[in-house]
């Protein structure tokens, strides 16, 4: 069974917008169980829409549209699928409803445009949007052989269109068509490269059984290791994934750091909100990145108390309290300078933890005992610091964001798990 | 003239990365005065490869592929574009030169794999590969009514295939097609909402000749105005598309802050480094954002000296020496405190310029006084302090960032510029 999905927008076509509805949709529906067999992008044209329409029809069981039905554009759209339908644009009381009801909710008067949403073809069932004025419209035309193609238009407003994938199409697509259950886990992996990560965990990999898949899902310091397991039975399925999850997690459990949709910074708030610890940073490489990664998190003042960036050795000298002489005798990049910082700053902010970088980020500033990508982190806990060395790459952006992944996740293994 | 483009890559119709690639091109090829009617993405199959191209070629005079043609599986877009054309692989001398250059530069020994990249169809025109070992592909195929329909293959790769798109298939396909000459500026604005700026502007839009079109390019904290002028004479295009810039310029300085390709963090940069200027940043909502954005210019050590993140009263306190009357009496998020932060912070860290951001980011802490979204940025030269209040919205990550190019753009105003 093949989905394909239809893009409307000029704007998409001008490069003004890049598509991410149809990544976004093409995982949800991967993670349903559906297939997706192309994506075409076209402009506002009636006949361009028309064709690519008629072309999707040969080839899909399920036709998906995002796009072209907002209230400044919805004309040609509705108008197209209409004429492909061959059927007429009918007063919908539900649909106009919603309007008025959305309306009445933001204390705005019902203009005729709006009036105009709630035309809608003969052929199509409407489906609601819980978070806009332009209802969804879902099409089944008969197949010569028998069996309906399913078209369905949505908005193009992302936050719109995902709610109703989610809420409504998907739902009803799998109400339909018969698809395996399908149980997802992801692994959280920093510290290790793709290819490493490949090598070590291959025993185990290729020992999975056949209806469980892995997906390596690499991103700028971190790799996310995607399970999915596929069956007709949802709890023995659970299982069997959980079960290799497990097996994995025992063989490389210096690696993970989480699950799913977790992140570091989210992972650290938790443990520390849960023990009423505090911690601070000492950034110099990082330049405030790790204090942005933690402050991004709602409620982090609970546990976050402040950072000092020392971009400058005066700096790390004259307001973390550095030693002269350590700067001086081995210089700031240096297991000794970054041990300072780290601990000085956890008395200066009286916090329990504090986390301390120092690297050299590039493109300038390496040499040949220290080239650029060599980098120092320190932790400071209750019971004491430690800090650790390692040499990054040559880009600058990826060096900070590595350093800032690997002094959370250092970070975190110091934390108290809970139990 | 139409152009197609069609990707190839079952990471893409599985969603794992979004086609960035389309979008770029797309985008390129506007700049250049091509037209792009349809983007199509398919994988990695031989008969639905084939069925995009003929369906293109039906639409488009250029077909623009990328994607499959590295050295793992390069098999299948190479041999499709063999059936496609009727035609059979034969080995280029002078593609194979290419591969041996590009290994012995990075120290490997030819492989048998990379041998067959040497491998290209008899009718193609093979286009050089700077940055990768699979050249591109160029084909012309007549049409029935005279001219031919272009198709170029190109790497998935974005670096290798945007170098080859500027550096070759533009170029060429521009001696080929007359295209109008295009003469492109973007204005940068901070600090105005979209439908605020258009109705401040309407006018001069409204009298923009009819050969300069105005594009608005909305992103989080700032709005791009794109002007794009369209003419024959290069010279006289480039000079009335400056002057309406000008105008522009004139209209509204207080919200213009660079050209093009700039940021706020390069402009500033730039100024302090020409005026032998320091900043720092004292910052409590924003979290180290700024620091971070500051940081991450290559050379920025030469004026960032470093940063205080006082997330907590108490560090506003003690580390940047807060008057603890100012804190009870106002509040951390007042114009008293946040003045009180750069003063301090400039004195501390001995620099020319500081910044100081203190604000209610969401989702708590707002009461009816100060509602989520207060905020309060101060800055502090040479010539004085002063501080501004802003009422930003309900997003968390939104109000961060736009108090963080706010304040930037604050910081900018007050800079000397260099004659």
């Amino acid at each position: 069974m093949n989905v394909e999905i239809i893009n409307i927008g000029d704007e998409l076509l001008i490069g003004q917008v890049v598509n991410t509805n149809a990544a976004w949709m093409a995982e949800q529906l991967n993670l349903s169980g559906f297939r997706v067999y192309q994506f075409t992008v076209v402009n506002d044209l009636q006949d361009h829409i028309l064709e690519a329409l008629a072309e999707a029809e040969h080839r899909a069981e399920v036709v998906l549209i995002s796009g072209g039905i907002g209230p400044t554009r919805d004309d040609i759209t509705k108008h197209t699928l209409c004429k492909y339908f061959n059927t007429r644009l009918v007063f919908n009381e539900d649909a106009f409803r919603d309007v008025e009801e959305i309306f009445a909710r933001r204390g705005y008067p019902v203009t005729e445009l709006n009036r105009q949403q709630a035309l809608l073809p003969e052929n199509c069932t409407g489906i609601p949007n819980k978070l806009g004025t332009a209802r969804g419209m879902w099409f089944e035309k008969p197949r010569p052989g028998g069996g309906s193609t399913i078209f369905v238009s949505m908005p193009g407003v992302p936050f719109e269109m995902k709610a109703m994938m989610t809420g409504e199409v998907i739902p009803r697509l799998k109400q339909i068509f018969k698809t395996p259950f399908l149980y997802h886990k992801t692994i959280l992996t920093q510290g290790v490269g793709e290819s490493f990560l490949a090598a070590q965990i291959e025993e185990w990999e290729n020992a999975l059984p056949s209806h469980i898949k892995l997906a390596y899902l690499p991103q700028p310091g971190m790799v996310r290791l995607r399970l999915t397991g596929e069956g007709s039975d949802e709890d023995i399925l659970k299982q069997q994934v959980e079960s290799e999850v497990l097996k994995l997690t025992k063989l490389i459990p210096e690696y993970i750091f989480g699950y799913d949709d977790q992140t570091l910074e989210s992972i650290i708030g938790k443990l520390l909100t849960e023990k009423h610890a505090t911690i601070a940073t000492a950034e110099s490489c990082t330049g405030g990145t790790i204090a942005q990664m933690l402050t991004a998190v709602p409620g982090s003042s609970a546990y976050f108390k402040g950072s000092v960036v020392a971009y400058s050795n005066e700096i790390k000298e004259r307001i973390l309290g550095v030693n002269a002489e350590s700067l001086e005798k081995y210089g700031a990049v240096s297991e000794q300078v970054v041990t300072e910082m780290a601990v000085s700053l956890q008395a200066k902010f009286n916090t329990d933890y504090a986390i301390a970088t120092s690297g050299i980020a590039g493109p300038d500033g390496g040499t040949p005992e220290k080239p650029v990508g060599t980098t120092w982190i320190a932790v400071a806990s209750p019971g004491g610091v430690y800090a650790m060395h390692y040499l990054f790459g040559d880009s600058r952006e990826r060096n900070i964001r590595r350093t800032a992944l690997q002094a959370l996740n250092l970070l975190r293994k110091k934390l108290p798990v809970a139990q």
